[in-house]
């Protein structure tokens, strides 16, 4: 087995056999396959903000299966998306490249400060589906915390015997926090470390910014002098923050912006040793041929070119 | 097998046999059958309005069998009741025509802002019933939409692994939304993408106005410039919406207006691709033989003439 | 996706896309992967001959590692083994190539003349331990075929509802066949279609002589002229009798041979539209640089050279 | 069997040979063993504190491997920590030292005067990590009692079907306690009451004051003279309070402080015939070197050198 | 971790941390922990032959607890015994010594040539007793084989839910081999390979004779010239038959005779290989200072004294 592989496969030794193979797969797939680096496309911004803002730019978009055809054509790790998506695209995509079920989601309808992601799907559905994965929202800082936490960790569990890979997203939000702190450093990590004690095999958040949210983890980011002020460094951090690198961590990009600004973003990330990035709405909200030379240009930059 | 079927059964490749043949049942029935179309009457009103306001207009409708009957002699693809109604019809009825168990309901003694739907009959119902689908409504803008979504997903699951059709009724209601919201082209659009999501075959919809509620969608729908002039046009969009045309979307009639309201209605539907109609108070409070002759022109519209 | 794969697929739409996902890996795999055409090692023959009559050939059999390591570096579709080798290997190899746990096997001990294999693993195991499909083997000709087929029946549909491919071994066995009969070309057909009428995806039976052993269809054979002179002939004639070549039917080797005789065997079974071969002792009993070689030149003519 | 170890035991007489022979082991390992005194490491600060602060000073730490190591290197009776940090430790050390489960935890981005931890967590995690113990964090003082101790009280029952031990965390803290009733000595001796009377088998509580937070028990303890000027006094009515000793009540050190001012704290509990202390951040943010020589004095008090 | 130790428990990486860690509790305790060798004292005997047969010879024996304090005594790996003997020992011994729940049994009133073992406990017994392990027999070359291995398999799928050691007696007898037979190399060792594959973790079989019942089966001996010709030559031949080593195998002593005899033939089993010895009647049928003297010699020829 390639090392760099069999080297990440080697954290997660309390896993069947069943779950590890499924993450050989994520690891294994695609153009960074053997690289230890993962891209990956997610598509539940349908669900998550509505159709219109989410594939109006690119109205191909509209249709599932668009995505899992791109995520296979940019030669991808894996596609994530709800349920009906899945529903359609996993009878011919399947097999073709790893596939995560997004099995809770939220939508804009709800304005709550502090929402609770509603399940939309089951693990029974992410292996009639013949998923690889399944992925989770939590939100470190909502007031819900309670009740997110142990409904993901039951699912987890489920997956695990299963032999599925759980992915979560940690995203911070809700009144225990300000709108800074969804980014902050401290909080980023923090999310990190919550995801991966649930029993996350892969963590996604978003890029940090320098902000420091709680008192009492200024005191200690200034004692011990955290690198912090590059993103490179705060990803280093993130990175550590999950076990000491022992868990797959990789970061969302966020709003569309220009192209220049999303591949310095992942130069850094990928300095600061994030193992991949996982890209939505700046992928399929371009055109194909120019969401394709932007997806190559970001596998560039993990394969170290 | 007829190709228009057997185009619109490939979109559905995820769900097993029964499931599939149940929906080839659908688009196969009545006179509209093999044009991939679907007319639909149900009739749930007694147990969502009151038996008064539902039947008096004619008293034939506090019979069930009434229903059912009207339903086979109108030549429609299916008929949709509750619980008790169906017991008393599926005897006679079931083989004639495809029956859809509406499996959730709610009365109008609750006035809530945000209310939820009771379960009033089970999967278990609809098979021992012999009914071809079973049916669910959801309040998408509700506050309580995590309890829904995750009860109505469960229950899906449930239907498809007993070979049933899902059909859902994704009707925007609830404190997340304004009066106006509830047929705003961007929320009607929203509703069919969360029903698909959670995995419905069937997607029931309101006729969309083209008031915008969403603030950030209307940013959307400005800049790129999505048609909504027109019902045909917003219907076009509501289909696009859930899965670029790949779901089944049906629109209800509302509340009962001048028949040739309905009429220019149900061309404005055709003519964006609607895959059909459900009406239930403005076929079934006439008296039959009104009603069969409305029916008949809705036919016609449907069948291109 | 690949025509061939998407061609064979389109036999198996009653399946979940759990299956078509795992039946899509084992025919994209290896060096075989997309031509439609597969090529297995099956390791069973300790417990089904005891370990001396196995390995003492190659030793380096003894260790389950050497097989799964032996059919990853030849490049070949899928490794077959029971419980104990599949729990040695699948923590490092399950990633790496379509495994198949032998979830039923007999030992020689027993020397009746209608044998019932013992389940020595569940559909939990093939979970838990990453497997892409499950096999088990069945005896027509047994007087026990009764169990036999029921038992392998529920298994088979477990399987499916956790979207594992299921493999079956159709052995003609037992006091209602004469020895010759094991491989009579009508009772070969014969196997063939009752492993595809109990619900096997891959079938997997011997190459079949040209006696006939039942009276009834010898009149048959004869009236209808089918051509049975030459294997290739006889190959096509059970690939046929498994729902006209809708069905996966691979072919065993048996008995070690003459590396010639087995090459000539395998052209006739290329020739006849065989979908690839099963090859155990013939290949793991040879010092590994001579099973490469072996094996690649079997690769090379099911690839048309 | 040793003495001490069995003395102990015997209190404990309810509970299965399984949940015995795990007490047994945590009495029986590390330095301590046979002693019938207990020194634990615990690592869920990540969790309940975020990681940089936890971990900065001491930068290993970031990793749950370095824990465990160290827990095993000083020679403990066990190391306890969340979900996540166990699935890291448990494959190499579950054999090696009794681990404990913390199956709740809460993290402090929650602010709530009254929080209640989340379920991280389950007994069968327990179970197939090899661990030995399972752990609960209960807040008396918090207005969410009923709900902490309902949830707790289950898992114990649960626990004790599978053959483990229960830990209880006491730890007072919520609306109907002020600040300083955190610590009161009556309030102390309260919460190890109510953890013992929940079914914990060892109980952890802070070392208490010579406070006494309600009126009521002041007459008491007044009237009684009970003596509560030193801390060993009051660790002596702690223990007491929790069945006149007949359970294991073990006291955590807080806050990270002087080593002079920790070792004195500790001459105290043992003089006050506690039977341990668990200790976090004490030592694990020492650097390694010193953190095993801190431990090896406390280990040293407890020897009765 | 112990190197030795840790290359064995590498050979069991399928099974969750919980049976790891009861593997390794097997290979660190007594005397011979950490040197991968083990010595087992079972008493199954009072069941198995009754209990003058057993215990007359030594009449403390009658008493389970005699047997567990020999062990302890002796400083053994683990003490084996039946249900009813484990409830009297366990709530001293499970502590104490890795305690295996020996799950079936079988009594001589019972005459069969092909008997079959009765269940006499279950997994829920080893964990309600704090057992290590789960031991079960089987008896390759009897008819009822397959009712065997399927009752065996199932609850060795069950002990490895929940964390436990499986050990298998794998006994050949029955009418399919002859008397000679159930202790012949060729047999023996299949029987050590049938256990492998079944999923046992440690597997018991008796030391083999240089007889070789099976025809095919000798000519391969034969003819690859397996040496068989001393004891140590034909131990190392079984051990290689059980996945290359890469199964714990130990070897039973069979019925009682002079010590020069047992220690000789021990060391030729350490000297081929084994793992170690299970002694039962050779140990508690002597007087207790001479079954210590005794075993104090085993525990030294595996130590290589």
């Amino acid at each position: 087995m390639n090392k760099t592989i069999s080297d990440i496969l080697s954290w997660y030794k309390s896993e069947n056999p069943g779950t590890i193979k499924n993450l050989y797969r994520m690891l294994a797939s695609g153009r960074l396959g053997g690289t230890g680096k993962m891209v990956i496309l997610p598509v539940d911004q349908g669900f998550e903000h509505g159709p219109a803002r989410s594939f109006a730019p690119n109205p191909e978009g509209y249709d599932p299966v668009y995505h899992a055809a791109l995520a296979v054509e940019a030669d991808l790790n894996a596609h994530a998306a709800p349920l009906g998506s899945m529903e359609v695209v996993a009878p011919e995509f399947a097999g073709q490249i790893p596939l995560i079920l997004k099995a809770n989601n939220h939508d804009v309808l709800d304005k709550s400060t502090d929402p609770v992601p509603a399940f939309t799907a089951s693990v029974e559905d992410a292996v009639r589906l013949g998923c690889t994965a399944i992925g989770f929202t939590i939100y470190p800082g909502s007031i819900h915390f309670k009740q997110m936490y142990e409904e993901v960790g039951e699912m987890i569990l489920e997956a695990k015997r299963e032999g599925l890979v759980a992915v979560v997203w940690s995203y911070p939000r809700g009144s225990n926090i300000s709108k800074a702190g969804e980014t902050a450093v401290d909080i980023i990590a923090y999310s990190a470390q919550i995801a991966a004690q649930l029993g996350a095999h892969i963590i996604k958040v978003k890029p940090p910014t320098d902000h420091i949210e709680l008192e009492e983890a200024k005191k200690v980011y200034d004692k011990y002098r955290i690198p912090i002020n590059t993103l490179a460094e705060r990803v280093r951090h993130i990175v550590q923050s999950a076990f000491a690198g022992k868990r797959i961590v990789i970061f969302s990009g966020g709003a569309a912006k220009g192209k220049e600004e999303v591949f310095e973003e992942i130069r850094q990330l990928n300095a600061g040793g994030a193992f991949g990035s996982i890209i939505g709405r700046n992928s399929f909200q371009r055109p194909k041929p120019e969401a394709l030379k932007f997806l190559d240009e970001i596998l560039g930059i993990y394969e170290g070119k």
